[in-house]
């Protein structure tokens, strides 16, 4: 039976089933070459990126030069450039302001490495700490809204060219539309309910463990009930926290060991497809001490995974209504079948 | 310079540059074969397809044999399936329901062409008024609340195998998450301003013209000031109605001379892109008598025409913010100054 569940944190409905004739949903394969002989990401070619921002460099070696382990540059085109004012303005009717933000690279590895999976948890956990670094220093600037995370791996699109794995962090002005709906129902559940409506996922998941891929003492990753994609897979804290940025350092291996463990399953299970995950943190409350009030309470950060679907549906780009040919119960019993080494 | 744009009904940002290295972003050329030896929905293979539910036969022909101009028949493999019961209900914190509703294909055509653009306007014509027809069948039913049209061409995807032109219609038991931001947004901005949000926009629009690309004594078609997508169009009716189905017939020809002028424009300028429109009307009020009380007044039945982009950024699939790379007022140019045949 076709089934069309909603979302219990922005109150999307989605068609979930398993009745369709099986086609492969899912890009099969990574669309970018493996290989680069003229990487900028490399260690050695420093100088083909802009200035450095930060770098976990453990052998004190200077800005911009090898002997990092995990290295943060802005973007080479960036879509937004820091600095200027907002210059808030409109057109008649249209509202419109300057473009102003930060776009910039976490580089994932010195040696050249396609997939994310294919690091050690160790080189995971540096990762999480620039994205730490990064995004408490982004956030000491109060016209920077939002600071939210992503990566994409073996996609190419306009500003995805290079294979060599890194991951981005934008800083916008304003909230994107998607980042805002979580916030304002995480609120509308906390006002009805006086509990974070992802805490409540948490407890209930554990409960029923059907949609359970893994866990550890500090994570759990689920396919969630009302997954817009097919092997969509979201990992959350099971302590309640807003922010990534200031959830405790001594968790980050935990989390290493579980978003490494759901890459190498996605890899396994569905033929090395190319994927996208975003993590997702609490708003910027600098200078906006009001802000919501109770958001700290609300909204709960996490990981957001998705293989990258073939072509859309007509109607999903229309109306922002989603058909999932994989039921998150499959899904989840799939991943968490398929055999992975070491875990 | 890059700008930020807010769009004026669900007030998304975009990100809107012409600054962009220039890399192509739409799709260029078909991706399904144009021919068809087997195909189920040329005219004399009316018995490949379920049993219609409306045709045309000018020559009062039978039901489900030639003869017919434009046929409407259900999806071979609906994901919905109109009867039973909705069986609204919770899986504990969780909410879904029975996946109720329709999926019909409106076939366009007798004879196999695949690009809508290739038919003559007194065909389009005939589409709009099945379009009308059918609507105005489905919105009997209260269970359906939303009922919406889509066409895809030259794109290949789950529920997409055909190249013979045809149209969707699906009729919904819940109102699609990007329709109901709509119908919200109309409302907004009609309880603070006291007028249509369509309305301004179409005034502001003739009056500003660099993002026209063309108009008629009934209809304008314009790059929108947030456009998502680069080449996104939208036809406005110039007079306010809610409901395409309640406008009047005497205007479909003006609405196929113009949507047909822009399906040309696009693929002169484009390249023959794959491209997806939808066509947005109000919401059932069926059995919902108050259904807003002013919904009527807020909301502008139009239509929404995107050329299907490359891959998505990594932040376009995580946040719903988009970046376009090609202003709208340099769209509007192009798709006005490119030179098509009878226009």
């Amino acid at each position: 039976m076709s089934t069309l569940r909603r979302d219990p944190v922005v109150g999307r409905w989605v068609i979930n089933t398993d009745e369709l004739e099986k086609r492969t949903s899912i890009v099969e394969k990574p669309e970018v070459s493996e290989s680069s002989p003229e990487c900028p990401l490399c260690a050695g070619n420093e100088g083909s990126t802009p200035p450095e921002l930060f770098a976990i460099r453990p052998d004190g070696s200077s800005p911009n030069s090898p002997g990092w382990e995990v290295r943060v540059v802005p973007n080479f085109s960036a879509a937004m450039q820091i600095g200027g004012e907002l210059n808030r303005r409109a057109e008649l009717m249209y509202d419109l302001m300057d473009s102003i933000g930060t776009h910039e690279l976490v580089i994932g590895s010195p040696e050249h490495v396609s997939n994310m999976a294919d690091l050690p948890e160790s080189q995971f956990n540096r990762i999480f700490s620039a994205y730490r670094q990064r995004m408490l220093d982004l956030k000491t600037n109060p016209d920077l809204r939002s600071v939210f995370i992503y990566k994409s791996y073996g996609t190419e699109s306009l500003l995805e060219s290079l294979s060599h794995t890194h991951s981005h962090i934008v800083a916008t002005p304003v909230t994107p539309k998607s980042i805002k709906e979580q916030y304002v129902g995480a609120k509308k559940y906390f006002q009805y309910k006086e509990r974070c409506v992802y805490c409540d996922i948490v407890r209930q998941e554990i409960m029923q463990k059907k949609r359970i891929i893994s866990s550890n003492a500090k994570f759990i990753a689920i396919a969630p009930f009302a997954s817009k994609y097919s092997h969509e897979v979201w990992i959350l804290p099971r302590t309640h926290n807003c922010d990534f940025e200031n959830s405790p350092e001594k968790d980050f291996p935990y989390l290493s060991s579980i978003l490494k463990e759901i890459l190498l399953r996605i890899k396994a299970a569905l033929n090395n497809p190319p994927y996208n995950f975003a993590l997702f943190s609490g708003p910027n409350k600098k200078g906006r001490e009001g802000y919501w009030k109770t958001i700290d309470q609300d909204y709960h950060w996490h990981i957001e995974i998705m293989p990258i679907p073939k072509n859309l549906e007509g109607f999903e780009w229309a109306t922002g209504f989603y058909l999932n040919d994989t039921t998150p119960e499959t899904a989840a019993q799939k991943l968490r079948e398929v055999k992975v080494r070491g875990y």
